[in-house]
């Protein structure tokens, strides 16, 4: 069996930089492709992350651009220098439909990690359609944060079928990591009653390369959704922050582990409660990560199992890691012939 | 795609009989049938768990027999009445090879859980080549304990992939879900330094019904091994538990996590331990079952992962919902078309 991957990254904000760079540290990973919107680097003998990392970092822009069909990525770019995003780095060229290119190239691609932002519902799940009619055939994932989305990719499950592809949905730190923990910690019981996800972050120095995350978690406020956050000045979003001094508090998110629970049978998705503190002043987490599952076993004891995530991982490894571990187990699934789509509740990732 | 699964059960001592149990609980499993070495129990819609479970609750006798090749399933029988064993049910009858009749009825059989003590180290992998012999292609779960055992499974991978069986390995508590807990927990690092499992059973109203176990969990005592275990009568296993004034303390047991962690490549088979405390004069755990994941993340922070049940949460109840939850999983699998070996570092079990 081939057991080397070859994948591809939509985005190089955040997320999508810092998976390249996880990358490096995982057997049998070959990036391959990158892209924002406005450009692409290819290589199906594999990138040189080091030079594409260093010429990307600097400034990263939350504009937003949703128009898939004309525009690409939509991503955060790299602002500064001469060439804007991805096309500072030499292996890339400027492009003005680069998912396209990636889509193009699909047959040397195992995988795709879908590392864009979700400013509106149906953004994926229309960049996910580009692939079905471009003919691709492999792994797409993401790594989203919104209950309602995966209902659109469920409406795509046949086509995906059709296509060969397998989507691997929310396969990030929750839902992804979180979510899959949730689904192993349910398995002493026959009835679960409650999923608790509750999660800490610390962002000072990651702050300014996460301004998009720290954009869709304001969504989850009271007051806020999808389209307004996306509407705040940076200028605004620092006010919410300082209006919080620093720490926001989350209840009751929107945030899919809900649906994907309920997807795998485990619970009700209104059995599901996510939350979290976000501190953008400090590194440490305001709280410890901990995920607890509250069952009746068949024997009838009521009990509570949990999982906890040290306070040392910080966001960007509990999200990288299972993004790339989803990945791992998609690409094993597809080549078996698993076509569809597949919460992480359904999949241990691949390490 | 049918979601509905028939299973059957060899072996009717505390796993078999408790896994019937369990799957009355889940939605889409239907028990086919059950054996023991007296005798078998087949119905293709569905046994009439109540009944059966009734009829064979009681004495649970320690005797071994191997022999798989004229016996059937060598475990726990049912010593008093008339019948001995399965045979006690109305649906089953005697048979001098029970598990031949299960591999008969095959085409019928999504999945068989094999819940046989493994006494010597071959036995789980001579039964699988029976079912091999037999023109079997569904899924066999086992819910082994032995590292070594990993191994000879893994030499009959080829042979499984062109049977079209699916076999998982290991899915019991430990290995299991813990182990499935392990892989999950060491998302967040890129290198996986020590895994630690430690396990507490508090078995006093479940000693009559898993003195096998007991009888395994022994030969991972310092002085004991497979063979001279096997050799105790129950007086001198009485006699050690009174040494211990009830409570065993296990550590450093060859308790096949190791190997099946190793496999799914997170960290080295040395780096594992797994240990316990085991009670049986009380029920309540003699300590805290947890799973301890430690590593570096990429951003170079170490950190320990830690998974948790709940105290109130049995032996019992951990062994056979993972169980039927990787039997599920493993179903799924084999219908998409993997097969070969997997173990529970690779698969998310089902709910």
């Amino acid at each position: 069996m081939d057991t080397d991957i070859s994948f591809a990254v939509l985005g190089t904000g955040g997320i999508g930089r810092r998976t390249l760079e996880v990358s490096q540290h995982k057997d049998g990973l070959t990036p391959v492709a990158a892209c924002d919107r406005h450009g692409v680097a290819i290589d199906s003998d594999g990138l040189d992350v080091d030079e594409l990392l260093a010429a990307t970092e600097g400034n990263i822009d939350n504009e937003v651009d949703s128009d898939v069909a004309t525009d690409g990525s939509g991503v955060a770019v790299k602002q500064h220098g001469e060439d804007r995003g991805v096309v500072a780095s030499e292996q890339a060229h400027a492009s003005d439909d680069s998912i396209q290119e990636i889509i193009d190239a699909g047959n040397e691609i195992d995988a795709v990690l879908l590392a864009l932002p979700n400013y509106e519902h149906d953004f994926i799940p229309r960049v996910a359609d580009r692939f079905v009619d471009g003919d691709y055939s492999g792994v797409l994932v993401d790594v989203l944060k919104r209950s309602r989305v995966i209902g659109m990719l469920d409406e795509r499950a046949e086509a995906f079928e059709d296509a060969g592809v397998t989507f691997v949905c929310g396969a990030g730190a929750t839902p992804g990591f979180l979510t899959g923990a949730a689904a192993l910690a349910a398995q002493s019981f026959v009835e679960v009653h409650e999923v608790d996800i509750w999660w800490g972050v610390g962002l000072k120095s990651g702050y300014e390369d996460n301004r998009g995350t720290v954009r869709e978690d304001i969504a989850h406020l009271e007051g806020y959704d999808i389209e307004t956050a996306r509407d705040l000045s940076d200028e605004e979003i620092e006010a919410i922050v300082d209006d919080h001094d620093g720490v926001i508090e989350f209840r009751e998110m929107e945030h899919a582990d809900d649906v994907l629970l309920e997807r795998a049978g485990i619970c009700d998705a209104a059995d599901v409660s996510v939350g979290g503190l976000l501190d953008v002043r400090h590194d440490e987490k305001p709280t410890t990560t901990t995920v607890s599952v509250t069952g009746t076993t068949f024997d009838g004891e009521r009990g509570t199992n949990t999982f906890q995530l040290d306070d040392a991982t910080s966001m960007e490894a509990n999200v990288n890691g299972p993004a790339l571990g989803y990945l791992k187990t998609g690409v094993r699934c597809n080549r078996a012939g698993e076509y569809g789509v597949f919460g992480p509740a359904e999949l241990i990732p691949g390490f």
